[in-house]
């Protein structure tokens, strides 16, 4: 192949009307229409384009799109070589833009664009290299590795130097680790079952299904209502039986006195962590609580902006489990930062998803990590849950409650083209047709 | 007057070609335009409107603006009564809109948009109730002062009741204190003399004329090299000689360990502050920070994205003085949060300005502060930057290094009708001429 350039860069706003059925309903977002600001890096090559998205919920989507098309253009003229050989370097000029980085920085629209422009790139360099992403990445060199990441902001926990050491560390049983993926994949958990507004009826019906597939971890949201809370936490509790695990998620809802109250509260049901207790911004909070709830651990990730916030929550010992998001920090590289830091600090990973392309985001993430950084799935899980994969050409394959090994080239995430097309919004055909409606029924 | 209510909104982008001069360059942001995401709340009311503005410096302002529109829209149709009535409520509707709170939460481009929105609605309030803002603050009762606030996050520091109490034992006083006010001002220091990009003739000509005009504390820019920074250090001290206060400023350049060492090479300049020493998110860098340097006081806070960020900053003692920013936090409710913060903390509020219209603002905010929350000027200054003040109906008034009580009613940041037309992006004539020559140029 020729060297490879950028010759061009799309973003689309995808939105998917899914607050129809509440499906993500929570504490804090009631109805999200699950939507993506979607990019396509085009390129001097037939057929060889990357694509990434960033995940949004829906009003504001427009807002990323934008953003994203500002930074992708960053990318255009750049050869792949050019950027993936100092790849560090490309990641700072985009998270700290001069202009752009008085808007974040490295936080909120600007840093979920960036995730969808880097993950594109990180997409087109695997699909060049014809290997999954996380092959990709478990056959960097350690030193290849670190080299994509941008060490701004936390050298006082971890240095490039010691970020090889505990990679070179891992080199015995890599091998070992890769057949295991690739025969049984990585532990899963399913959080399809507990979302707030679905009824108890449908709630227990979806667990006892989950059981039969095989899944053993189960997560259930709360924080609207503690009474609601016991209720539902006793009917999955019925019905997973005592051994399988639980988890909860209340979405922010609480101040952190309040988190200590109402997980005292919900303690007998065995809980074996509580997410998102309250505000994603609050790391001294989250220190708070988890000393006052052990054994229950704190998970929180998803809505935590960047490597500085996950740094702390693991200096302050706030967190049990790190559930970094895949769209929510800049991309792989700084999800790879993430990882060092908490393998440094003896954390389990366990990434958030759902949404969309989360899921197929995070096989990839959770495969490195195991291959090629922790080295081990004791107390860790990713999580799943089953919408809207139809759209992917090569959809995250679970079975058995475990994430199968990608197979195809790429990161995994390009959607079909009538996929593209359909849910373009306001003009896609599924979004006219709905206007339209709402006119006649006016 | 009849009952106000809010019939409609517009949103307007509008950049300054600050670049051209370098004007307002640093370490981290060496070309800025600045900028605003301009709303107007129009009203049922003849010549009744309120305006509010976000700043930023340049690309990705459209991306405020287009939030601003999301957001303002939320105002429509409502009652200034309505509002104001319960604007806590208000506030949490817009900071917490459940699908755009994911793109945020509370922070970035979301949050700079919300504050153009709500304080646009406190300058609407303070033009009908025919006051400037920070009349208006100071009159208000402790318990309406205290019901603007959403507490939501940080009531495991202050309660609302609390609050209460903390102003109710501040109105012994209040009436000398505002005709203090009224008669000397508001002690503020210059960072118009330290721009990074200025040369060492024109810092040393700059700091002459200041002391001239009775300043007494000055800011310079540092972070980019430590040789210049110790050079440019040396030219200022001696301009304004050992007496008057001078501090530093490295806009998020450094790590944690390269501050700690950084600043104790430069301790030998005497410096009273250093702002921003490394990243804003970074809690327990700054405290780790602040342990190390002593007596040198840490300062941060114009990229501090909300209340949650600062009270941490105050629980962790990672701040000696807290830079609010009257645009980053979600307008006067949030700015107000933290300042009680502060007052329970000990902490002087020293508010982050320049750019446009942040000193119109915190002209506002200090006085109230003064007046009514701590009642002392003790280690207290507000940045002032003596550029695009032209621009507004009502400029800031800085009178031998301090600034002015505003007389006029409202928020102080209206501008003149011709700045709207003429530096409207990107079609404005300012840079549709720009981008003619440019065109003529290639």
């Amino acid at each position: 192949m020729s060297t490879i350039r950028i010759t061009g860069a799309d973003a689309i706003d995808l939105r998917f009307p899914t607050s129809d059925l509440r499906d993500g309903s929570d504490a804090m977002h009631p109805d999200p229409d699950y939507s993506a600001a979607y990019v396509v890096l085009r390129t001097n090559q037939p057929g060889l384009e990357g694509h990434g998205l960033t995940f949004t919920i829906g009003r504001g989507n427009d807002l990323c799109v934008a953003a994203a098309r500002l930074l992708a253009d960053m990318a255009v003229g750049r050869t792949l070589d050019g950027i993936v050989t100092d790849f560090a370097a490309f990641w700072r000029s985009l998270a700290s833009e001069p202009q752009m980085r008085w808007i974040g920085p490295e936080k909120g629209v600007v840093h979920l664009a960036t995730a969808a422009v880097i993950n594109a790139v990180w997409d087109l360099w695997a699909k060049s290299v014809g290997k999954p992403l996380w092959k990709l990445l478990v056959d960097l060199t350690p030193e290849e590795l670190v080299s994509t990441i941008d060490f701004r902001y936390i050298t006082d926990v971890l240095q490039p130097e010691e970020a090889v050491g505990m990679l070179q560390s891992m080199a015995a049983g890599k091998a070992q680790r890769e057949e295991d993926m690739l025969a049984t994949g990585y532990p899963a958990y399913t959080t399809s079952a507990g979302w707030l507004g679905y009824s108890d009826d449908k709630v227990r019906s979806l667990c006892a299904a989950a059981v039969e597939e095989g899944w053993t971890h189960f997560k259930i949201k709360v924080g609207a209502d503690l009474a609601d809370d016991r209720r539902r936490a006793a009917v999955v509790r019925e019905a997973i039986g005592p051994a399988r695990r639980l988890m909860m998620d209340a979405n922010q809802r609480w101040d952190v006195d309040e988190a200590i109250d109402n997980m005292r509260a919900l303690a007998a049901f065995d809980p074996w962590w509580i997410e998102e207790p309250t505000s994603p911004d609050d790391i001294l909070g989250h220190a708070a609580i988890a000393r006052s709830i052990e054994p229950i651990g704190v998970a929180t990730g998803e809505q935590c902006q960047n490597r500085v916030v996950f740094k702390q929550l693991l200096q302050a010992n706030a967190i049990a489990f790190c559930q970094l998001d895949s769209c929510r920090l800049g991309g792989v590289n700084e999800c790879l930062a993430v990882m060092l830091m908490a393998k440094r600090f003896d954390v389990p990973v366990c990434p958030h998803a759902g949404g969309v392309g989360l899921c197929e985001y995070i096989s990839h993430l959770v495969m490195a990590d195991y291959v090629a950084i922790s080295g081990t799935t004791e107390n860790r899980v990713a999580e799943y849950v089953d919408h809207l994969h139809e759209h992917f050409l090569e959809p995250c394959v679970i079975h058995r409650g475990r994430y199968l090994a990608p197979r195809q080239p790429g990161y995994g995430i390009t959607m079909r083209p009538e996929t593209l097309v359909q849910y373009a919004y306001p003009h896609g055909p599924v979004w006219a047709a709905r206007q339209l409606a709402a006119g006649a029924a006016r």
